[in-house]
C-alpha cells in the first residue's frame, strides 16, 4: 500500500489498540525519532473502567470516549487508521488490515481482552457482555426494554423474568454494575415505573469464587459485599453457571433463576490478534512477553496491557488486567523503544501498584490503597475524584462531574434513552422450547 | 387489554406521538379529570431543531434528548407505553399497537413528518434523510467514516467522491447542515486530518426553489446565501435532483457530481397512521382538520402539528410545519379538551408567530421577529438562547452550552465519535454499474 507510506525514512512503530496500554506508548513516543501509526477499529478510546455507567444509564457514551485523531492533534509524528486487524505477519513485518497491509520495524500488539464465555456458544449467544460502548448501549436499552415490556405482561411469572437481573461474575464490573442496578431498583423504578411494583425487580450477582472482588484484600471483598446486600443484591459465592437459555439460568448449587437479563461479567480472554506463531499464545489467548514486552521468539515485536502476559522467573502469573498495568507498561516499552534506537541497554519492567478502588453504589465505595484500606463515603469520594481526574480531556471531566452531581441530589439520572432497540438479531439460536418461543414473542 | 385499563372512570386520552404537540397536549392536561396515556415508538422527547449538530458531532445525541418518563415524573394522570403503532380502528375507539390494542375516549394524533422522498426508492436507498436520533447519528458516522476512507483512497476521483458533500434541499436543516459541514471542513478537517486537502472536500447545498430558506423574509434568505457562499457551500437554486445511484447525482441543470455523500433534507410528508379514511388524508399525507384540530369526519380524532393541516376558509394552506405552531396547538387542543368535557364551547385555532431563526455557522445567523429583521452576530446570539431555553431540563441546557462555548473557543467539538459504523445493509440495492460495486468494495 504505497500511499501509506508517505513517512519518509524514519522507523515506523506501528501500535495495534488505542486503549490505555497504546495511546500511552504513542503519546510517550512524541518526541522521539520515529513514524507513530497507531491502528483501531473505533475513531476513539473507551474509558472502559466507567462502561458500566454508560450501561446504567448514569452518563453519556460521549463522555467517556474521546476521539483519537483529537487526543493526538497536535503530535507531528503521529498517523491514525480506522481498520480491522485481519492478521499479523512478522516474516514480512506487515500487519494485513481490512485497508490494506501496513508495514512496521516495530510492533506494538495492545489489542486488550475481549468477553470470555469460556466455549458455551447459547450464553455467548443470550447473555449480554460490556466491553465496548456498542456493547454498554445494548445492555442499556434491554434494561429499559425489559422493564418496558414488563408494564404490559400479563403473566405474572413471565413480568418477573423480566423484572429479573442476573450479573455474573464478581470483579469490580460486576460488582459496579449490580449496585448500579439496585440503585436503579431503589431510585428510580420508583419514581419513573409507578405501575411496576420495585421490590419485583431483583439483582442476582453470582461469582465462582469464594469472594468478591478476588483481587482486593479480604476486608474490602467483604463490606462490598456488605454494602451489595444492604442494597438488595442477592449475592452468591462459590457457584457456576451452567446453562443460560434465555429463560432459565441454571447455577451449580441447584438453582434455577428465571430471567431474561443475564449480563456477563465472569471473564475475559486476550484478544490477540492471528499470526503470531501458537508457542507464544498462552493461557486466555494472551500473549506471552519477556519483562521487556518482546513478544516469545520475535524482536520487534511487543505485546502491552490485558492481551499480554509478561512471563519472569520471579513473577509467573504476570500482572492483573488493569489499566494502571497498561499505562505503566506503555510507557516504559515507549522509552525502551528510545533506547532499542539508540542501541542502548533497555530496562525490565517493573510494576508500581497503586491500589484498588470499586463503588458499589451512592456514597459506597472500597479502597485498597497500598498500607491504606478504607470503605465507604470516603473511598467513594476518592473512586469519583480518580475517576474524574483520569477522564481525557477537560471538557469530559466537567460534564460527567455534572451528571454525578445531578444524580446526587436528584437521583434522575437524564440517559435513560434507548437510542437503538437491542435486539439479538439474526445471530443462530440454540433451541429453545417451543413454549418460551411463543413467551418471546408476546413479549 | 385488560391490564391496560388500570385507569378508573375518568375519560382517556390517547396521545400518539411524544413530539413537541403530543408533550404539549399531556403537560396541559396535568390538571384535567382525565387520564392520559402517551404512545411514541422511542422512550424519549427528540428535540428535532438540533438534529443537524448531532450529525456534524456538535452535540451528544443524549442533550437533545429526554425521557418522557422522566418529564412526566410526577404527573399523576400520566401514562406512557413505548409502542409502534399499527393502525388506528376509529369505529371501535381503538388504537392497535405492537404491544396490543389500546382503548381511547379522546385520540390526539401528533405522529409528526417524516422524510419525503417524492417516491424515488433509489434516492431514499442511497441519500441520507436527518429526522430522529438514529437517522442523525448514521449521517454521523458516514461522514466520518467517508473521511477515514479518503485518506487510504489511492484514486483521486474516488477520494474526491468521498470528500463531497451535497445537501439536498435549502430549508433551515439544509442550511444549517450546510454551515455545519463547511465549518467541518475549514475548522477541523485542517487540524485533525492533516493527510487530507481540506480544499479536497466540498459542500453543495442544491435547493428546488428560486431561493433558500424559501419560509424567511427575502432579505434572511438572500443574507444566508451569501454567509454560506462565503463560507465556501456551493449554492444552488431552482434546480432539481433527478437521480442518486450511490455515486453520482444527477441534477436538472445537466451537472453530475460523483459524491458518496447525499444528505437528504428535500421535503417531508406526514406520518398519519393507517385506519383514517381516505377523505380526511390530504397531500402530503397530512390529516385535514378543522380549527378545532377536528379529523375530518370524526368527533374524538385529533391531529396536531406536523401530521394535520387545519383547513379553513380563511386559512387553506394551513400552518408551517415548525416547532411553534406544534405547541401552540398542543396546548390550545388540551384546553378544548377540558372545554370539551365541560361541555363549554370550543375555541378555534389563532397562530401567533413568533418569528423565524435560522443559523448558519459560528457568529452567523438570520432572524425574521415580526417587525424586526437581523442577521449576523446578534441573530446568532439569540438563536442560541433560544435553543438552549427551549431545551428540556437544566441539565440539558448546561450539557449543550459547553459543548458550545467549547466548541467556540476551541474549535474542538469533542464528539466525533463512530459510535456505530453505517452500513447500508441488507437493504435490496438498486442495481448500480458494475465498475462502481467494484470501487465500493474497495473504499
Amino acid at each position: 500500500m504505497e500511499h501509506l507510506d508517505t513517512s519518509g525514512p524514519l522507523p515506523r512503530v506501528v501500535i495495534v489498540g488505542g486503549g490505555f496500554a497504546g495511546l500511552e506508548v504513542a503519546k510517550t513516543l512524541r518526541k522521539a525519532p520515529v513514524d507513530v501509526l497507531l491502528i483501531d477499529k473505533h475513531n476513539y478510546h473507551t474509558f472502559q473502567p466507567l462502561l458500566y455507567q454508560v450501561a446504567s444509564g448514569g452518563i453519556e457514551a460521549e463522555s467517556i470516549a474521546f476521539p483519537i485523531r483529537r487526543i493526538f492533534s497536535r503530535q507531528k509524528n503521529f498517523m491514525f487508521r480506522m481498520a480491522e486487524v485481519l492478521r499479523v505477519e512478522p516474516e514480512e513485518n506487515l500487519v494485513h488490515t481490512e485497508i490494506g497491509p501496513i508495514r512496521y520495524d516495530y510492533l506494538v500488539i495492545a489489542t486488550g481482552a475481549d468477553t470470555n464465555f469460556f466455549g458455551n456458544e447459547q450464553i455467548k449467544h443470550y447473555s449480554m457482555p460490556m466491553k465496548s460502548i456498542p456493547e454498554a448501549l445494548n445492555l442499556r436499552s434491554l434494561i429499559l426494554q425489559n422493564l418496558e415490556a414488563a408494564l404490559v405482561e400479563p403473566d405474572p411469572e413471565r413480568k418477573k423474568a423480566l423484572m429479573t437481573f442476573v450479573v455474573v461474575g464478581g470483579g469490580p464490573t460486576g460488582v459496579e454494575l449490580s449496585g448500579a442496578l439496585a440503585e436503579l431498583r431503589n431510585k428510580v423504578l420508583v419514581k419513573e415505573y409507578p405501575e411496576l411494583d420495585a421490590s419485583e425487580m431483583r439483582v442476582f450477582l453470582v461469582e465462582g469464587k469464594p469472594r468478591v472482588l478476588g483481587t482486593f484484600t479480604e476486608q474490602a471483598s467483604a463490606k462490598a459485599a456488605h454494602f451489595l446486600r444492604k442494597m438488595g443484591v442477592d449475592v452468591s459465592n462459590g457457584v457456576h453457571v451452567q446453562s443460560y437459555d434465555g429463560y432459565e439460568l441454571r447455577i451449580d448449587d441447584g438453582r434455577c433463576i428465571r430471567t431474561r437479563n443475564v449480563l456477563w461479567s465472569a471473564g475475559v480472554m486476550g484478544a490477540a490478534p492471528p499470526g503470531i506463531e501458537s508457542g507464544a499464545v498462552v493461557r486466555g489467548n494472551r500473549l506471552q512477553t519477556d519483562e521487556f514486552f518482546r513478544v516469545k521468539g520475535l524482536d520487534n515485536v511487543f505485546a502491552i496491557g490485558d492481551v499480554s502476559v509478561v512471563v519472569t522467573e520471579a513473577n509467573p502469573e504476570g500482572y492483573p488486567g488493569v489499566a494502571q498495568v497498561a499505562i505503566q507498561q506503555g510507557m516504559q516499552l515507549a522509552r525502551n523503544l528510545v533506547r532499542l534506537l539508540k542501541q542502548e541497554p533497555l530496562k525490565p519492567f517493573r510494576y508500581f501498584n497503586k491500589g484498588s478502588l470499586a463503588t458499589i453504589g451512592r456514597n459506597k465505595a472500597v479502597a485498597d490503597l497500598g498500607f491504606i484500606r478504607f470503605q465507604g463515603f470516603f473511598a467513594w469520594l476518592v473512586w469519583m475524584f480518580v475517576h474524574l481526574m483520569s477522564l481525557v480531556g477537560a471538557r469530559n471531566r466537567l460534564i460527567v462531574f455534572i451528571n454525578w452531581a445531578g444524580s446526587y441530589f436528584t437521583f434522575n439520572s437524564i440517559t435513560r434513552l434507548i437510542i437503538r432497540r437491542y435486539d439479538r438479531g439474526s445471530v443462530p439460536k440454540p433451541a429453545a422450547p417451543k413454549e418460551e418461543v411463543k413467551a418471546a414473542q408476546q413479549v
